[in-house]
């Protein structure tokens, strides 16, 4: 058994599945929603990573997890609330550099995708591909699943139908900004 | 070591703080959401209670944790969108008859629920005491907090200010109704 230093280091790290491949998608998303948090412009959460417990031990009567694995989120990762209005996306990374592989994303996700348009909520896909941070709205997403019969999105359509967001130190995405630009256009 | 049978009870029974008190909230609400997204109707979910790992090992090219242990909720347990609106809350139990102690609110909880009513989302709690379950709006709670020094809110305030929640088969706990009453008046 390992005792890691750095705890938190550690359970950064099991939680991102693609990570060490330049920026860390991930990283970056949580630091720009710390950062819309303190500046009171958004609240946006990345939902904990759902696990089923099988065995609990009491050590100085707190409660440790002793087996447990981890389970698949029903949702998008992320969500909250944004200029009065709800907000969810997920963000995927791919290397593959001529098109983004739709085995990144599950049906369940699919399926949560088209519930969020049909109730009225903003849902998009944050994609990292290239060197470079997309945001593709939900309806471009759907609409290309439900024309295309491919297996991947193309390159070319992400360039053309996705959104660049803009990278920087504070926030490192400035994903909102790409938000206010589709969603509340001339607001 | 033990294995129960039934992870997924035993999973159940861990996340639940006050159990085993005639009518389990927390699992009356989750069949109420399910209905809820089954009918169509709303997308509301539990977050998943986060947890920090420290250990973790690979069995059968699967991850198992193997040391973990409990951590706070940044936000309250639930959130989900509803007839295009943000909505969040937290689900609460007391035994005592005459009070509802403020220690079961933890202060970024009540931080929570003040900026959610800033940014214009729709938060309350769903608080059950006296064998009744209350819808109290984050407003009436923040009013009361704000303008009294005491450390529980008596009974007499949440009969008055909070709404009584219909309880019945399916879904158990029709919350959503009590929501269309006070936030979708007349609509």
């Amino acid at each position: 058994m390992q005792y890691p230093n750095n705890i938190k280091k550690c359970y950064t790290k099991l939680s991102v599945s693609h990570s060490n491949r330049g920026m860390n998608l991930e990283n970056a998303l949580n630091q720009s929603n710390e950062y819309y948090l303190k500046k009171d412009k958004a609240l946006i959460y990345k939902k904990p990573t759902p696990i089923g417990v099988v065995d609990v031990a009491y050590k100085n009567h707190k409660k440790v997890i002793e087996k447990a694995y981890f389970k698949e989120q029903s949702t998008l990762d992320y969500n909250g609330l944004y200029r009065g209005k709800y907000i969810e996306f997920d963000a995927k990374e791919t290397l593959n550099k001529t098109a983004f592989p739709l085995s990144n994303i599950h049906e369940h996700q699919t399926k949560q995708i088209r519930d969020v348009i049909k109730h009225g909520g903003i849902v998009f896909l944050i994609i990292r591909m290239n060197n470079l941070t997309y945001l593709l709205t939900g309806e471009s997403y759907i609409d290309y699943i439900d024309t295309n019969e491919r297996k991947s999105i193309s390159y070319k359509y992400i360039e053309e139908k996705a959104h660049l967001i803009k990278e920087g130190y504070q926030p490192q995405l400035d994903y909102l900004k790409t938000v206010d630009e589709i969603y509340f256009k001339g607001e």
